[in-house]
């Protein structure tokens, strides 16, 4: 038995994210581990689920999905996963034993990469933001990065897919079916326009230790990860601490106080564990904080009256509605001398801010004209 | 002249935070400051604004609106206040030269006393936010201080009145008329229930320059600044840095980052000028890290399989929703032994996360029960 297969089959032992398995293999080569495995009793955990692996089914059902095993040492696999050597988040770490990949899009091609992540149960405020997140980050040129899932992870994809960019979901599951299954033709978009990754054999079904492995890829194979919109408890949470952990930015969209959704992304950043952004350029500007910076939309109010020079808006302000007011109104207001003030008033007239009233009087601009 | 009426007049010059005449008058005297302003040629500004000001009225005005005038030295005057001596922002700062005082509260009452602040365009989540923080600081015993504008100051005095708590406005107008005039109502409650405070004589009509001045006093009398609202250019950001420049703890609430008015918000928790605050259990962990902590509502997903024994969640979540698993499946799909499996299964029917199928056989529960 090669390598390759070797690696296959012990991926299929359900034990992703073992770190102890991956020590093993990084000390005693796949092939002499898997067989040291086969040769358990029955009894022991490994032993008995080994037994009902046939490797050359692992080799047929990754071709028949039109999937490649990608292994350390083949040109497409990623640095970035070495980061997970000695890596542990509560029991789990390593390096994944191979990556099953479908799509267009290489593994070595993700430096640069940003992952979105949070609720499957999200608002429609957290799918707007992760869909204007996803589409703005593929305009940016970076692969956007998630986990097919309902909610948040389907908005980032569609995102990215809605502006024609790259995006990869790394599944939980083997990579010849979606999960959910909703997601399917989402799934086959993906694959088009970028890949679907994962450590699990084509055919399995996820458990909710493959999730939190998944993370660890995630967290792994991108330069940052964007919480959006999270519970308390949350699988996001989760990949944020991976993020963490690596080393990784780990940033966080703020939201309504109300929401309950909002409570993870405002811990991260009470905790100073993530950056708050509000934008996909502060997310490239923290990523890439030598690039120029990309043109944020000028927000927030809009006061023209700020924007006149402080001698003529003391006088305009020295004015209320309705009132009609003189040269010595204006001197004892402003403290202005009379020539100041005649001159100050005869640009705020000309400016439109002010219209001559009578005689010797001035009042503000009525709407009537 | 005595000092008090001297003060008075001095501020009626409408230079409220003027360093250089706080200064002048911390070296020579009020009396000495207004005699020899009185002195000058009327072409200087506070020359020509002095010859109009009479001392006898401001003192019948300020008993007309049964308003105090507080100076330095006075049993009511706040220590606080003698933090902006020296301070400076924007060409304004020093302590003010007395401050009139219409309600119940005395100035030296608001140690520990909370602002928030923030826009007068506030959406209805800013009010809601702004309400709910004005009571919950109210029923924490602290007095909630604020400029009595509309949007969220408004929110804010209303919270803690509808608490049946003290709350203070600072005003840049007059003490002896609302400004806004639809604020009449509001300020006697605030007036019956705490007080109002200003810089400004009776009778003045509120300049930019004075709301400037005003927003130093905020920042100087309350232990903590709590902006909830507040688009890019918002008085808020002045009382915030005002804040900031005096040592306070400086507080945001996050929002939606699609609004205009979270823009303040977010740029003061990401300049890490503020912290970000989601809850006044929240504001008061940080102005008394050394109080017991309040009752934080649970938020978040209420997840009650996660609340399971690993064995048993494993089990539980090895079975497919319409699928029936015996034995030998959950052996397969668990790694546990029979008797492990047996057992666990077992308690899960017990518990209702399985129910029996057939013969040898579970599955999830149906809804039809």
């Amino acid at each position: 038995m090669d390598e390759r297969s070797a690696r296959m089959s012990l991926c299929a032992l359900q034990s992703l994210g073992n770190p102890q398995l991956s020590e093993l293999v990084a000390v005693h080569g796949a092939v002499e581990v898997w067989e040291a495995i086969l040769g358990r009793d029955a009894e022991s955990t490994w032993g008995r689920r080994a037994s009902i692996i046939e490797p050359g089914q692992l080799v047929s059902d990754t071709h028949k999905c039109s999937a490649r095993f990608v292994v350390p040492g083949d040109e497409e696999w990623p640095d970035s996963l070495d980061l997970l050597v000695g890596a542990r988040l509560s029991g789990q770490g390593g390096p994944p034993l191979g990556l099953w990949v479908r799509g267009t899009v290489r593994l070595d091609e993700l430096a640069g990469s940003v992952a979105v992540v949070g609720a499957r149960a999200s608002t429609s405020y957290g799918n707007h933001v992760a869909t204007e997140f996803g589409a703005d980050l593929g305009l940016a040129g970076r692969v956007v990065v998630s986990g097919l899932a309902f909610g948040i992870d389907a908005a980032a994809h569609r995102g990215a897919l809605s502006a024609r960019h790259e995006t990869v979901a790394v599944l939980a599951n083997g990579v010849d079916s979606a999960y959910p299954v909703a997601h399917t033709s989402l799934m086959e978009g993906v694959i088009a326009r970028g890949a679907v990754v994962s450590e699990a054999p084509p055919g399995c079904r996820p458990l909710k230790a493959a999730f939190l492995a998944r993370n660890r890829l995630i967290a792994a194979l991108t330069d940052g990860v964007v919480v959006v919109e999270a519970a308390a408890r949350s699988g996001a949470r989760n990949t944020a601490s991976w993020a963490a952990v690596l080393g990784r930015h780990v940033m966080a969209v703020p939201g309504p106080v109300t929401s309950s959704l909002s409570v993870t992304p405002h811990r991260l950043i009470r905790e100073a564990t993530a950056t708050l952004v509000t934008s996909v350029a502060e997310v490239i500007e923290l990523l890439s904080p030598f690039q120029p910076e990309l043109e944020l939309p000028l927000q927030g109010e809009d006061r023209p009256l700020d924007r006149l020079p402080e001698r003529l808006r003391v006088l305009r302000e020295a004015v209320a509605p309705k009132e009609e007011v003189n040269v010595s109104d204006f001197m004892t207001r402003t403290g202005l001398s009379v020539p100041e003030c005649l001159a100050g008033v005869d640009e705020l007239v000309e400016l439109g801010w002010l219209e001559q009233a009578g005689e010797a009087g001035w009042r503000l601009p009525g709407r009537r004209r």
